[in-house]
């Protein structure tokens, strides 16, 4: 077993604090990292809170996780000590469902095992993550990071990245498409990074004209204020594409419109409340679709890795002790990053 | 010109009545059709009453017609005198947008002209639809109706039939694939009879335990009670496609549930009032798609006559007189006909 340092929450209503625990000895297929870089999610804040209801306490967070590895089980193939690695949302899968079949363990028929708040699938303990020391995962679901990538900026792809990745990549994003990214926070400005390095025309929608200019930098072609009809007017029945990256509750229709026919609206935060129904008119009538999409596969984790290792595409993010944590979390709710917070796990070392 | 007799409504609050109106002389390219049958589809009553608040009166309605070739205009090369034809809810699009190139007519860019409360791109006449004796069409939206079926029964094809047929194609219905379909009345009975040709597994879902025989009389694998929890449990995340020809306001959730990763929920049929919002929940776990499909375009429902041929398919219909049109409105509204009423045109003759 391997002593731990870690931040945890207690409960919903508590902050959260140091937390010492035990990771697992290692099984024949397991990988143990030093964790050096642990991005924040707003997903964490949401399980710390339990605003899911389904948070097992005490919960570590963290599922966007970079480090090296430190010791590797008798049976390991895949990776050495001192390799870059990260580890994302998954630890684990049923791994013989037709979905993990097709190398979509996010979509495990059975149920996939969440790097946090999870039961690991052999002993049934509560899986911990990456706001600690040290992790000890199955090879199968450990990536290869390319040494090139800032290390700290490349801890956000594992989630945010993937998971605009992944719907670019589904519905065919690329040289000739015309793409819109709603929402420039975590998940958007990675979508947009990425739709531009696939090469498709992208537009960036933001309520903010204060993001105009970041949108351009970050790689948007356009940038279109969402709350301006006439802006959003001229757009009409054009997209090929638009991933939307709200989780806050609003209108769908004005984006379901600007989509050409058979254009997809693909969906990638859950709101706590559902957005308000689309118009069926508006899907009739252009044969368009409302879907969701939801992380990647770890094939198509890694895929994605070395797609940002050879475009030289990370996060763009703001470093903080693990001790700054719930500032974090309270600057995360007023959107107040740019664009997204990783965690030094040294601190936690000193 | 070509004097015509035909039933039309003369404002929101009327009944249909007997009009007599002028058919144009024949353009270079035109066919000119004597109607034998036409179907009656709810648009048609949504029209006539305004429901739909953008009828140009006086509106004679009717898109599912069959008749035969009477006379061609100097140009025609496709058709001649004394074939079999049909008319279904299209008489003619721009021709030259992106849609139209493709031959997806009725998703034009520019807007399709409706074979009734449609204008005319020459001349800006409104056009008058099936509920008349006689029919001037550009041959261009003219399609062969195989001699071996019942001309009567075949008239619903024109838009019942093609309704379906285009969403089970452009989903891939056919062997190995686990098709719904959502409601038995005009457009359902024709989903079921084309999915089950296509060689899907075909599960028709209804609210009335009346009708399960009827289902797989008419082609269904199985029949579900909608309403009954426990039935619909036994098919979570199991179809590749559901078609939802229900067009009045239900919860749209129970049917997502059953798709697989990556199934489609298509709706075919526009409620006055729109669906409660889908769940984004149920969209992102398992990357399913909410769509909507409208008709077809003229070679796809050339396709799907030319495979009712092959099939020996056709709506089961009830026959009418003209002069019964009112009464059948009110039946319809009542879904009090098994499964399409259709209009004999020579009770306008005699």
């Amino acid at each position: 077993m391997y002593q731990t340092y870690g931040y945890a929450a207690q409960d919903a209503g508590s902050p959260l604090a140091p937390f010492e625990f035990q990771r697992r000895d290692l099984r024949e297929l397991d990988v143990r990292i030093d964790v050096l870089y642990c991005g924040v999610c707003h997903s964490d804040l949401h399980q710390a809170r339990n605003e899911w209801r389904n948070t097992m306490f005490p919960v570590v967070p963290g599922h966007e996780i970079v480090g090296r590895v430190a010791e590797v089980g008798t049976g390991v193939t895949k990776f050495k000590a001192g390799q870059l690695v990260g580890v994302g949302c998954l630890v684990d899968s049923c791994r013989t469902c037709a979905s993990c079949g097709e190398g979509l363990e996010q979509y495990c028929e059975n149920g996939f095992v969440g790097t946090y708040n999870g039961n690991d699938r052999v002993s049934g303990e509560v899986t911990y993550g990456g706001y600690s020391t040290q992790l000890v995962v199955d090879e199968a679901f450990v990536l290869r990071v390319p040494e090139n990538l800032d290390a700290a900026a490349a801890a956000p792809l594992l989630c945010a990245g993937i998971t605009t990745y992944s719907p670019l990549r589904t519905w065919g994003a690329g040289p000739g498409k015309k793409v819109g990214i709603v929402g420039l926070g975590g998940l958007g400005h990675m979508g947009v990074k990425l739709a531009h390095a696939m090469g498709a025309h992208v537009v960036l929608f933001t309520t903010s004209p204060s993001k105009i200019e970041d949108g351009k930098r970050l790689g948007a072609d356009e940038v279109v204020i969402s709350k301006d009809p006439e802006q959003m007017k001229a757009h009409l029945n054009s997209f090929d594409l638009i991933v939307n990256t709200v989780a806050a509750q609003h209108d769908l229709n004005p984006f379901i419109e600007l989509l050409k026919r058979d254009g997809t609206l693909t969906l990638v935060g859950a709101p706590e409340h559902d957005h308000p129904s689309p118009q069926v008119f508006n899907l009739i009538f252009k044969r368009r679709r409302l879907a969701g999409s939801l992380i990647g596969g770890i094939a198509e984790t890694q895929e994605m890795l070395d797609f940002c290792g050879q475009h030289g595409i990370t996060s763009d993010i703001e470093m903080i002790n693990m001790q700054d944590i719930n500032d974090a979390y309270e600057r995360m709710l007023k959107s107040d990053v740019k664009y997204r917070f990783v965690i030094d796990l040294d601190s936690l070392r000193k």
